[in-house]
């Protein structure tokens, strides 16, 4: 393998050293890797990522691309022997408040973009509880979601257009900077949550939104979860579609300093003026006690804050056992049968279970454990009957994380052997040697 | 050919007779064809779609996929000797309002299916002009937007799973019934816009939107049409980002019933409560003379109404010449540029321009025309000057019409070789034998 080049290009944004490439395999799921790689290359603009494409199909290398790693299936882990590609140092955003775009470098944080964006009354509405860290590569690449996809849906609603490289080296310019866009065959959300798959994104187009006017949002403490979804079908079927609707249970909460018992977040976006009247209407609607209301967009994403201490509070709960986190969406109305299904699952297989989640949408991330000496063996029977019931209930096993390394049995068997075999012709099509973050998805 | 398969297989919902035959090959763009077909078959659910792929492989023909053959760049127009496929009796449609999940037949038209909707609370948000006859499948297949894309967008936000057969009879099951969905890539929106030639579609999963509380809306007139989408600019600056921002030039306007000035059809929705805040807003922003003023949902939506007419009007001028529309759009920002840039390059070459379209996400619709005894020449080199104009602003030459054969060559332009080869290559994968659409985009 010709290191060489590398070196030449890349001089001090090559990084050989064991110990600190070592620091690059993983992600933040619980996915053990020791391996040793080439290293990691920081590129600085599209020539380099094409450079470095063509240099890893000539020498058979493949390349793992990341953001900032806090993937939770794997997506982001060097699996074999390749390079890291780090998009660290592609962070150039433009910004036009007019036309309402964003023409990011895939290294943006989301939080940086939010920061600039407040300045002109805007933000990027894609909030993933770890936007302090993650990039806009990432997030494309594992369409994101996150705590606002009740109203605002995840990355694939959210992305214009696209620069990619392929896995030939192409370089590929899809969609538009408007907002209406026909040319050909659109690509960008083929690319959206194709976890550096099928190219690497050098530039993103994005579509951004105007901070509502106002907001409305109340913590709410229940005494069981089924209750608690119940009223987030409640509030739905009263015509009041929320901002948010996000959800820790009573384990949870009490570990991420709130009261021990089941916590909805539950927000809604107005118009000054309109705060009282929709308070009262949630007042009314639910039936949880309501431990603090918020009037105005800060106030509420500020009672969101704890919400986003889930994964904190999770990994709290395992101990140091390997925690498994599922990634689960069913239709709203579903919710109440999800939640009732999952415990029964649960006491049935004998496995500690924990729930939270963006019940705005659906989206559940029950989380399970089990002692490195004990085995998966029951958390996989656990998981195998989990499969059913979102099935079962019209949902799926994967919202919003990515198969990565994770989900792929469970995708596999969602999406039936035909349709995968389209996406496997897909990959060839545009990484014909398989050197982009090979053996994740399939 | 196999003729007697149809015959067999589809009985009385195959016909065969020429005369009835022919009033489905054309589409409502100005392309004229005249050559017979095999006939029109109106298949009734998905397993008599995937026979008659077959039945079109085993025979070479092509299917011409068609909802209301609405389409204005000669999408849905049968131009060879093959079977027009109608979609018209696949129309059923289940309505989950808490899921907020519409499951429709493509052949639905999307005015029936607001129609259901509106019984709770709810609506579907693309809006093409011709949503009246404008049908699910066709509406997706086109990639369309409409009156409220400044606010929506258009079919590619609103889809949140298909099922499809392919030119390979395959069946394949694309995206989720839920907001969140990671299985696999992501091939919805590669579908949305595909104009029939990946696939046939079957079912479509649509994401709906609850009717905003209320609405306010002004229809204004101007002098001039710089003045009128520079008052569109200082609208977003200002922090208002419409519903919708629609306009009729002078002349169309005239000609569908209203003031001969230039109107623009200005809505934003709010809370109740809001409404009078918000156009006294409007008001101190917009130079234009106020004509009309609505507050309330449905009157904002009525307001809008003669800009529906716009077709009507742009085809009126045309006075049987051949009518030819553009379909560009621009960032918001860049409207002024393009409206002095349009009105130039029709004035070197001495055509005739109408003006008119949804400005509020930047997509102009300039119409001009030509005598068939005097020919294309002058209105070809127009053509050419404007997509120049439109690279130079960073838009689209093809913002909501499709490419279909009209916006062949403009769309390659747009493209580049690179990436037209991988839709082409694409296009083989999902459609080996070029049996769908034939000659369609590329
Ligand atoms: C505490 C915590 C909370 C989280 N909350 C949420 C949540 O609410 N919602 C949610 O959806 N996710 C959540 N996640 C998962 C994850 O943070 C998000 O998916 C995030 O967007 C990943 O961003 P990243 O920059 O860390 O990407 P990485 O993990 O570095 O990479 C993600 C994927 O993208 C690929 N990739 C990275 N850059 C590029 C590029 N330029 N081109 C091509 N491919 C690229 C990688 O190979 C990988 O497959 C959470 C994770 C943690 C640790
Ligand atoms: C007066 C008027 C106003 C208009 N206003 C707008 C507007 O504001 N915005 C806009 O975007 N468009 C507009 N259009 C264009 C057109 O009406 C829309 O694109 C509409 O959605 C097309 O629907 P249809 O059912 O007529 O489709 P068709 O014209 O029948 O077909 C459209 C395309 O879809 C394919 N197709 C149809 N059904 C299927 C299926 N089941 N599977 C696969 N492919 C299929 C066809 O082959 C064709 O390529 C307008 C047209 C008119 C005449």
């Amino acid at each position: 393998m010709d290191i060489s080049f590398l070196r030449r290009e890349f001089g001090d944004r090559f990084i050989e050293d064991k110990v600190v490439a070592s620091l690059y395999i993983r992600d933040a799921s619980f996915i053990e890797v020791s391996q040793s790689i080439i290293g990691v290359v920081f590129p600085e603009d599209e020539e380099e990522v094409v450079e470095l494409v063509r240099w890893a199909v000539r020498n058979k290398t493949p390349l793992f691309p990341q953001g900032c790693a806090t993937s939770l299936s794997g997506n982001a882990i060097a699996t074999t022997p390749g390079l890291v590609v780090s998009f660290e140092r592609m962070a150039k955003v433009e910004i036009d408040p007019i036309d309402g775009v964003a023409v990011a470098g895939p290294g943006v944080k989301l939080e940086e973009l939010n920061i600039e964006l407040a300045r002109h009354g805007l933000f990027f509405p894609v909030d993933p509880g770890s936007v302090k860290s993650a990039t806009v590569g990432g997030a494309i690449a594992n369409g994101a979601g996150g705590m606002r996809g009740a109203k605002y849906g995840t990355m694939k609603d959210w992305v214009l257009g696209l620069r990619v490289v392929t896995g030939r080296g192409d370089t590929l310019k899809l969609g538009c900077r408007t907002y209406k866009c026909r040319n050909g065959y659109d690509l960008v959300r083929l690319f959206v949550g194709s976890e550096g798959t099928l190219g690497l994104v050098t530039e993103a187009t994005l579509k951004l939104a105007p901070i509502p006017e106002s907001a409305t949002a109340v913590l709410a403490y229940y005494n069981d979860v089924e209750t608690l979804v119940e009223d987030v079908v409640k509030v739905r079927a009263n015509r009041v579609w929320p901002l948010f609707a996000e959800f820790l249970d009573a384990p949870t909460s009490a570990l991420v300093g709130l009261e021990e018992k089941n916590a909805l977040f539950l927000g809604v976006d107005v118009n000054t003026g309109a705060e009282e009247r929709l308070l009262k209407k949630l007042r009314e609607l639910i039936r949880g006690e309501i431990a603090q209301e918020a009037a105005g967009w800060e106030a509420a994403m500020k009672l969101l804050e704890p919400r986003r201490k889930l994964f904190y509070g999770q990994i709290t709960a395992a101990r140091g056992g390997v925690l498994v986190i599922e990634d689960i969406a069913v239709p709203i109305s579903k919710l109440p049968d999800a939640v009732r299904g999952l415990k029964a699952v649960a006491a049935k297989h004998g496995v500690p279970l924990l729930l939270g989640g963006h019940v705005g949408d659906g989206n559940l991330h029950p989380a399970t454990w089990y002692r490195r000496e004990e085995g998966p063996a029951k958390v996989e029977k656990f998981i195998k009957d989990m499969a059913e019931l979102v099935a079962k209930l019209n949902g799926t096993i994967s919202a919003e994380h990515g198969v990565g390394i994770l989900k792929k049995e469970l995708a596999r068997a969602e999406l039936g052997e035909t349709t995968l075999s389209y996406m496997r012709e897909l990959k060839k099509l545009f990484d014909p040697y398989n050197i982009l973050n090979p053996g994740k998805i399939f």
